[in-house]
């Protein structure tokens, strides 16, 4: 490294630097203390270099906005509003000052936007980049994913499927200028998916929600089985949403399947919520029985793993 | 990894489950929701495979029990008591099942003895693994390395060492069995410091505190700074300390500086504390002016860093 630990610290503290009534002792000390508002929600994701980022797919600005908005979502879908930042960061020694300070202004932009801070964290050297984040949240009544009911309706924040179309386009190695324009945009949120503050909070009502970054398949099934009931999922409800067009004319000029994109695609940051009236793209019904069923199925989608 | 991510998961939650009313929610959410105890006090450590810790120095038991070792120690030093722990861990798919449930009960061993619980994380891939462990805790008053005065006295919890002289005796590849007996307890306490929680409690009337796991030097002259007074040791006071003896016995037998050790080495998470009148080992004195000064040193000591 051509800096020492201390100048790192000291520079991303600058950027991390927001006053914050609520924190009563910030970067610099043993730990941080901040002030509770209600109960603590607490949530941490983990970015590994070239498992869940790539240096030449995604810039530092973007790779810290990425794992923030992972964090913040997880938040979220417990029905919570975050309030801090704790960040464990791990570097090879080979990255400029610049490229470190640019993956603090990343965090920093999304923290912001929710009026987040961040209060403390680690330095390691390693043999990768691996950043380790944790969010700390404020809630009085946690929506779980257990809280679902029969009779009641499925609702998603958005369609999902962008990120995935993303990664699609880099592991293939496309030429963007040869897809339809939408290309851009799928590149766009797989290097910095689009956290929708205010759908989360139209989805405070919600009987359950989650945070399906690990797919809608994977996390519908997640949340059916600690429902204890049956989601059902209908495919002509998802092409009601103004993306799905878009979406499927991009997966048709790469010869795939949209559905593998939308229902196992990951890290889009869509929540899924169960309710009687939501605002928000409905896409089933719950039913009695137990696990996620998805009308007019043929085959299982590809569900998302991690590009490696 | 001959198992999948969500046995893995599986595995960690039964080791980590214990009954704990502040938990709210537990593992298996999207996050943790906590109930706070006055304010809450949060920390981060990373710990790298081959830079923190190596498989063939240390046992996965001793991992977990060191990495959270770390982490509560940052907590006590705030004069804080450590609630919760949520753990970012990546594995490389090598290690087997035994390895993963081992370093989960050296994290709960420790959890245990402090009323801790762990409540949350994340899994990756990763070619190395990592271990970011993000601790809570609760305060009402946080004791700060900035609160030290002129006039006061410093001490610390034990004297520290110990875990730079297990590091010697490894780095040298020394046969233990050439050396003292008093070889084996720095293996120990370089593999699994103990925390010394009742210490830590009696330097809960302390005026400032800090866990010097980075280096004596290195977190004295930073609490000098924070106060902006200045510190001075007597080298001579440590002497006091029964463990003096044979520290100075090891270090001389390996030829080597036992104050490199003592002053120098990090790891041990031995707590420095000023105040009026403490219960500890009374090391030196503040005064007017600035910095870290230490009486009849000639040379400063190496100062401590991780193995490579």
């Amino acid at each position: 490294m051509n800096f020492n630990e201390a100048e790192v610290i000291r520079a991303l503290s600058s950027v991390f630097a927001t006053p914050d009534v609520r924190v009563l002792v910030g970067i610099g000390d043993d730990a941080a203390v901040v002030a509770p508002l209600g109960n603590v929600v607490v949530t941490t994701d983990m970015a590994v270099q070239d498992v869940h980022f790539r240096l030449d797919w995604s810039s530092a600005y973007d790779i810290g906005r990425k794992i923030t908005v992972a964090n913040l979502a997880d938040i979220y879908a417990m029905g919570a509003d975050p309030t801090h930042l704790i960040l464990a960061l791990s570097l090879t020694g080979d990255e400029s000052m610049e490229w470190i300070l640019e993956l603090a202004r990343g965090i920093t932009h999304e923290a912001d936007r929710v009026g987040a801070s961040v209060v403390g964290g680690d330095l390691a050297r390693s043999s990768n980049i691996t950043i380790a984040m944790t969010a700390l949240g404020s809630v009085l009544t946690p929506i779980r994913r257990s809280g679902a009911s029969a009779f009641e309706k499925i609702y998603l924040s958005s369609l999902p499927g962008w990120s995935a179309a993303g990664l699609s386009i880099l592991q293939r190695g496309a030429n963007v200028s040869t897809l339809p324009p939408t290309a851009k945009i799928a590149l766009e949120k797989f290097r910095s998916p689009l956290l929708d503050v205010e759908r989360a909070h139209n989805f405070r009502s919600a009987t359950s929600m989650c945070d399906i970054s690990d797919s809608l398949m994977t996390q519908g099934e997640q949340m059916a089985h600690a429902s204890q009931c049956a989601f059902r999922l209908d495919r002509t409800l998802f092409e009601n949403h103004q993306d799905f067009e878009p979406l499927i004319e991009l997966a048709s000029e790469m010869s795939l399947d949209v559905w593998d994109w939308i229902l196992g695609g990951g890290e889009d940051h869509v929540f899924m919520a169960t309710g009687k009236n939501l605002e928000g793209l409905h896409v089933g019904e719950i039913e009695e029985g137990i696990g996620l069923h998805i009308l007019g199925m043929k085959k299982a989608p590809d569900t998302w793993r991690h590009f490696t």
